[in-house]
């Protein structure tokens, strides 16, 4: 609530035309709904124009009912990550419109058409597909149009300079790279748009679970590259399409 | 060059318009300059709409000189990062519209003016203020606006609350923080853009020269974070300008 | 035993009144019960004003019934900790009148009414809960007044600050978030109590089961916070009853 | 401001007792002074009965000048902490009624007499004097009477064993140690009060700056052990003292 | 496509010899394969002989049938490391004139006699004979004539010295060892030749999985030693036949 | 062999009492038996006065039965550490003399009655037994006299003091802890015997597997610790018995 | 104080032989000094017949003035070690009949003959000499005979294997490397004695300050290896002695 | 010695034709000098075809005009690696015939004309200069031609493109990178040689002195990649070097 609604709000109560009460309500009122074991932050699709992702994997099939029904009865869309087979077909019994997408371990149950620009997801390797796989389901579950680009890793750079026009043109990509993680740098040292880094924990060794990717992103010598945290497929394709959209939202 | 230029260069030649030699230095014209020392990469700026920027430390006079040089003669706006005060003299000297700001280690020389978006930058504390600072100037020079909102860490969280809706109506906050850098989710759950969390070494013990702010940043609970390498407030301010101009660019 | 009651003890045997065997007894007697494979500290009640706590996981069966009956024979309160169900069954089967908390992993057979202050638990997830409920079961255990404040993180700070009064009144809070773990230094900037920060295991990828947290609430820039190890959900609640109870040891 | 004020605020506008820009003055008042380069969250005094302590280390001595003068004005004790002698003189020369201790780097500059319990600092060699010191010198300006019992290391365990009665009859004990930091568990386990531990750096090798004695802090086997960062002695101190004000503050 | 290629061609289509369609299909023909998930690189044989090694373990068997029969096709020789026992059942189905190496988790596929020298591979104990069987079936598929000296760890050394001459015959060495890897060293001190140093996660407690004998080899005094990734068996053996090689490719 | 013998037995060839062959034999005899998968190193008795022990845990029943067997055949004690029970009833089926224990994973099979010392073996908890035993009867079997001190840890240092007398009058102690391995530490400083701290990987959350206590270890402050790897109770038995039979060695 | 001196002391309370007063002093009677800074534990070398060694680097010249002359009037031999120049003439100045060695930062001031057995110091390089200086220097200053075998690396293990004999006749062995530290190993093989391994911070990049070799100690596939912290000489050369007394000390 | 030769050897013995005391000194002739601090390998240059390399920077000047003069007396090739300027000056003075390359750090004074291959010396960046130039420069003095290719990171890869033929015409290559160290993975992919990665500590932040790098080089994607310890130019020359010369040593 900004000053001018404020004072709007106080000049009312002055005239009597607003309740004391109502006003005691309309300022101690938080925008969140809370369920016992968590607590909705239903204002969440206003600040981003789209509501709060749930994650899946550590939550029980009775917590996830409850919190995907409340999002629904609020008509928001449901994305859920992370989400483990056996707890995705008790939720599609009670959901049956929404859709799983068992690679990638997304749940979605839209509602409306948000709209976003263009996302390119560029992987390094055949084994890096479902992170790819669920940052591009989240772009366009947020309804950015994806263009997925895969096993290109430097490794063979040929393969990724004969796709170089196809990233250029989008908004944003996200580059998905476990191993050494050198396809971050060397597509963000070749497309002038910003780059949104995913290491994976693809590899063995001394990649310690991602880690060697992740650092070789976070020193990336291209400057037009930001990190997300280890296997982060939802944050890369969410942080992407955000910057998609930055156009639209003002 | 794409297919349907190809096919137009080649019919020229086919047709004699243009020069067997023509052709060839075409095709294998390649897009940067040899220092012998440096490789300049002269059509960076087609990519970016901003040229190479020189990470200054580590060079020698001579080698800074001549690679400024370069830049100038090809009338590029130029920025030299990290720069220690006895290399900027040497170069202010002999580049004297340039300007240096000792703070925060930038030295810049621009060329046109160039437009972006509202950029804000955010501190944790005091401490963070130079890593901002090369943030907000890097942003600057790249024709940012910039607000700068220092000193507003969690330990006080009602210092970031008031100033909220300054930072959600720009198109992509930087926030710098040490210690904790807790300061970078708190942020990313308060406003819908895109954060770009720079990572400080400001700290002692724990803090690991920033890895425990930087392992805060990737772990961020809020989905808009994406985070750069420590202390790199350039890189920081670079990419929120590159998110800021996404609208321009297309 | 202290340089006057050992005074005292002596001049009794001068006197008499004492035999030398019975002094010897009495200044060699120490305080444990040695079971074989366990040494029990039974004077550790003293101390404390609460019994060793035995951590159930790696022992066999066999061992628990051991030391479980052994502190029962001294009419000790019992607090197993992290015990696995097929465990607690073996001695709930020994001891009907004892409670298992399986979400939790403890095992709680009381004696008498102990007295404590209130102390609240916070959590910044839904996945936090077990570390929580085993912070909150121990404190409870040990006579405190627990305060729940659940999933109130700081990518919805709002949800914190609607319940800042509530963790204001107790004597001590125990914080309990993993991924960056800001909850910590962002409840402990709000509240004037010490504050008791247990990272949790939750997250992925550069989390590094709980590390990242750990290495935040450490570096935290809010002066009322101290940090317990990891998944110590045991250690926190123990902490803060203790600090709760400072007032009434005296 | 809760509930009730807020009620009785409105009431007052409604009432016409109070101008609809007074109320939003109240309403939006926020608890901080704006230097620029730093915001004095200036009702911290009434959260911990103890104003915001300043990190000297890394700050100028014109924005040190600055935040001391602004914290003076309004009539706040002041404590510096890790200041350097050189920037301690230049605040001596303008505030001539502080003190400085050197070997801890504490500049105090107290208003009023503040009350709190007694508060052990323990060291575990003579190395770990200086962050004892600044233990000890931050409790004593927060009101605290404080027991020094200095090199007592577990290499000759008698030494600790001596001077149990000492620590065990303080509020909370600060146990201060590097290497292999084995005298916080030691001490634990001799006292029923809450310890809290801070490692040093003091050390070399595989003490890895203090990372050594943190971890064997963090895996106490005394659950009545809390850890604060590497060589925070104000921390300790602070926590330490906050333990025993528990009683008064209520 | 060298500039001298390039000229020819251009004139060619100057003259007419060749139509427009044909030199653009030239020029922008990609040396690899599309199958969707994976993007061939089928030039790889030309660069090194040897066609592009399929990583067999986290690909599925669909994947994997199609990949083989791609390569198959283009008759090259199918190489696939880390492949499960049911995977290659599957693949062994559909190509039964491959082999599979249980212990190697080697399944191969030899088009034509490739040629190359002589590698002696190396062990320090037993328990890394499955790496070393990686490196020396690598090594045989790519015409490497293979010493295998098993069990010769530093901890007996004249078992080592007595099989000197047998290693130092051989144009380069795979040297396999966990633990504390001192192998590496030992043996570089002996022998003239290249020594390609494979860690392997042998070990237990301070070993990390691989790290110290990692460390060790990168470190060692011995300045013929390189290193490969802990347990990339597959890479020594690739790397030491390269070297071999180096004499015939000229 | 020594220059003497050497000059010896070169004399005897040069009168003919040695045959060429003879000598040529004697020369290059090494001392070590081939079984291809495994170099056994069998004049390993004469160096320790014990035979060289064999790791279980990663070998093949076949491999275990061939190295058990050459031992046999040779009149060696047989030694196997971290045997897994299936393994070992293989064995046993083989070899009926020998002894298999499941807790410590030892198999132990003697020949003669080998002598040694005083060894006490201490554990800070009864997690840390199964480490314990395994140094126990690894140095039982070397013929050392073991007194097994177990329970003991800091947290009630009260139960370490009242059994000082019985670990001072050993040869050497071996002290088994995890978490953080404090024990060591007080141990060390109550005795002035040389005491062999093996560190276990007892603990959870920050004892990172068991380097927490590793690192305490090393950096005891008493100067008579010397550390072995994490969980490796065999090599703290082995060590401390060949102390303590120092005497007779010589 | 064992159980039958107790009995006798209070026999002798009894019969009145013995003044409470007196009785109450020998009980109570702690066996350390108090200087202020810094408890001497004076008992020490009743324990390990070497008195208490003072850590020289982080101390005073005034805390070293008061510990050193502490000792001296007490009859002890003194071992200050880490000692700076600046402070050693200090020392040297009130002491001039103790001895200075600046390589290996030891000061001596012997009193009394300690006798002990044979130490053997072993380096691999020519940059760990300071190390070992500090190894042999402690070793002869507590009686032991040293044999310094000086730069015989496993880069060249001919020059180690040389002088075998030399090693194997001592009653310990010191083995003092840095780098991958595999010198620790290939003695340990060698040998049938005790191995006290002291990494060394020598080195670069991988070598972490000494964690490549330390680790490398730990993990050595030898059973007669024990390891000390990075570059503690000091510890190596007591605890090497401390076994060569083994024998003398029963 | 071989078998062969040492029975002929003991025929001679026998035959009287060389004498016991001849033999003796055969036998036991060890292949090094032994200069007290230093054990010279001197049979060095005939395993390698190049003497043992000097590590110039821990030792004193008096060891290293020791050691030089030894390898001068006998005629072999001097290398010192990582000599400071001041010793330099001293070493020139005794040798005015050698070289002092001070960019690099090597001290060179050559014997006779060694013959080697190609290698290409590969950098990243500007300031990798100095590592790469220790790399050429050893390969030169081992008699290697060296192609310099510099300046070529992947955040401009057509610049590493342009100058692939030049690479690919080596018989080795030396890649050498620092921040994200993904030029080796790129080269390697480019082309069919062996590549000698050598990460670089050149970057900040998480680049961790060169570590990000490494493991970025262990991790690479291309299989003709093996890894030199940071910054070891001469590791990385030494060894393209000897792969360069396989073909003439044999």
């Amino acid at each position: 609530m900004d000053e001018a609604s404020l004072k709007a709000l106080l000049q009312q109560v002055k005239g009597g035309k607003v309740s004391v009460e109502h006003a005691v309500g309309k300022l101690k009122d938080l925008p969140f709904a809370e369920l016992g074991y968590a607590t909705l932050d239903t204002h969440r699709s206003l600040r981003f124009g789209f509501p709060e992702v749930v994650l899946g994997g550590p939550k029980t099939v009775e917590q996830l009912l409850g919190i995907v029904g409340a999002l629904v009865s609020r008509k928001q869309t449901v994305l859920v990550t992370r989400l483990q087979p056996d707890k995705a077909e008790a939720l599609l019994e009670r959901f049956p419109k929404a859709q799983y997408h068992p690679e990638a371990g997304i749940f979605h149950l839209p509602q409306g058409k948000p709209k976003a620009g263009i996302v390119a997801v560029v992987t390094a390797g055949t084994s890096d597909i479902p992170v790819a796989e669920e940052a591009a389901l989240t772009a366009e579950a947020m309804g950015a149009t994806v263009r997925r680009v895969y096993d290109v890793g430097v490794a063979g750079i040929h393969r990724l300079l004969a796709r170089r026009e196809e990233i250029q043109g989008a908004h944003a990509a996200v580059v998905v790279a476990g191993m050494e993680g050198a396809l971050a740098s060397a597509c963000g040292g070749l497309v002038g748009i910003p780059v949104v880094a995913v290491p994976t924990s693809v590899g063995y060794g001394a990649s310690f679970g991602g880690v060697s990717a992740l650092l070789a992103m976070l020193n990336s010598c291209a400057s037009n590259v930001a990190t997300m945290n280890i296997d982060n497929g939802f944050g890369g394709g969410f942080y992407a399409t955000l910057i998609s959209r930055t156009q639209g939202r003002r």
